[in-house]
């Protein structure tokens, strides 16, 4: 497999999709910052369209298609993937099937229905997903657009943190979510080549920590029993994420479940946003990493903000 | 009365006080945009120091005060003015004494306290708060900071709108909310020196519009029973706004609790951030005058974000 993510593809997949998604502002707090006595700069992707960075990925491969002329994309997805994928389509002219567990919230449901993509609901395991999805891409003849196993998704990805890097001054370190890896992959390597110095980091739940022992042990683990409460992060890496982890340098990091919810209500009370629990993991990394990011220029990308009043 | 506050005083508080606050960011969000077939742009003082835009008027006045030498600041506030001087006494220098209502939340007491100020309680009626604030004023010497009936805070106030404007294209409309109306005026004078076409709305609860009334009689009326959720605007004009307001061609519009919570709620579910009751009103009053907005560019002064999760 060829892999061709590099900083030339980031940068053109961010002239590409700049018209169709927001600049996201960095925010910072001091009463975030003395309690961890730390420099944070919160890239606030919880306000991008569809609610996530994924919106930046999706354009990407989906502009990359071409002409749309009564063409489809298809995904699977319980969550923001599916989300910004039928966004990207809504904006760009395709079609769109998003195969969703049939346990998924109704809110879920209803956005993506918004953008007048079309839902095909399958049992809530893996195979079955599986299964669902490759018979919707025969039906239809539509293109698979992968959450992460992806290049021009990844690319679309690694934006997030290229915008980051011109908002702010130079950081120490950079600390994203990591599920598939699509986004961590996307974020080390622009950070990276930009400052060969930074430290990248990915953020795991204790609960989810395949990524974590993935490299460790040299080898791709499968996901965890799907409990952590960051829904979003309880996918496992592909080869394709793990060699970009591995090539970049990326260290894993861990938190624990109630540093999550802390870091949420932190978020919520002293910064005024809304961010999902997969979305606040980058806090509470450094919640539960203390002295590796004392003093130091910590960028934090806050991923999502996509959940309800209720869940908080 | 000499009324001195104009667009070369906003300016000026602008350079006075922009060390020491945020430049708060312009959110734009399609879905609230289609549902009212207008062209939003909300103002984020939710994300203000201390929480919302009185930041911007305690600190242009507290450093007009000059050289702070055990100096005190002294002011009666339940809510955010009290944290913003606070803040601002402790930025530059000063002492500070804040009399608030026994019945006030724990929470809004603590906030005070983290910046250092000193507390003192008053009964919950508006005549022993006065008292007590004229004892705290004999017995320290302090200064008295008032939320709004003080040229410097409103000075301070305009230059949310200043900020706004540089940050968009030419606005047809701006909405601010109105309690005592020190940020409306601010706002009014602002915008209507810099764009004379601009139309400038001040954002009532229904069950708060003592500012309505006045207007609409010529004749500052009291407060109304403090029972609007918006509990940052129970507060009446004085004098002062009343004649900033008449002055500048300010229209009132009121709209209901019912509309207050469905903003609030809009703007967490899709924007994503946290705007206290009081801070949302100006998105009410939108929904609440759909047509008076229809295709325009509103800019929408979202002015403050203290509020508990629970109260949502």
């Amino acid at each position: 497999m060829i892999r061709l993510v590099d900083l030339d593809t980031i940068r053109q997949a961010y002239r590409r999709i700049q018209p169709y998604v927001h600049t996201t502002p960095v925010l910072t707090n001091s009463s975030i910052n003395r309690l961890f006595d730390a420099n944070i700069f919160f890239k606030c992707e919880n306000f991008q369209k569809a609610g996530a960075f994924k919106a930046r990925g999706a354009n990407n491969a989906v502009i990359l298609l071409g002409r749309a002329s009564g063409r489809r994309v298809v995904t699977h997805s319980s969550g923001n993937h599916g989300q910004a994928l039928a966004f990207a389509a809504a904006t760009h002219g395709f079609q769109c099937t998003v195969v969703m567990p049939s346990t998924s919230q109704t809110v879920k449901v209803d956005a993506i229905r918004e953008y007048g993509a079309d839902i095909v609901f399958s049992e809530n395991t893996l195979d079955d997903r599986l299964q669902t999805l490759n018979k919707v891409l025969e039906r239809t003849g539509g293109i698979l657009i992968h959450p992460y196993d992806n290049d021009d998704v990844i690319s679309g990805q690694g934006t997030a943190a290229l915008e980051m890097l011109h908002q702010t001054r130079r950081l120490d370190a950079i600390i994203a979510p990591v599920g598939g890896g699509g986004l961590m992959s996307g974020t080390a390597i622009a950070a990276r080549s930009i400052y060969p110095g930074i430290e990248a980091f990915g953020a795991e739940p204790a609960l989810a920590n395949d990524a974590f022992i993935s490299m460790q042990q040299g080898v791709v683990q499968p996901p965890n029993p799907p409990i952590t409460i960051a829904d979003g992060l309880r996918t496992a890496l592909c080869e394709r994420t793990f060699h970009y982890l591995t090539q970049h340098g990326v260290s894993i990091l861990t938190c624990s479940e109630e540093s999550i919810r802390n870091a949420q209500r932190l978020l919520f009370e002293r910064m005024k946003i809304v961010v999902e629990a997969s979305g606040a993991v980058g806090l509470a990394i450094v919640s539960d990493n203390r002295e590796k990011f004392r003093r130091r220029r910590v960028g934090v990308i806050l991923s999502g903000g996509n959940c309800d009043i209720t869940s908080l």
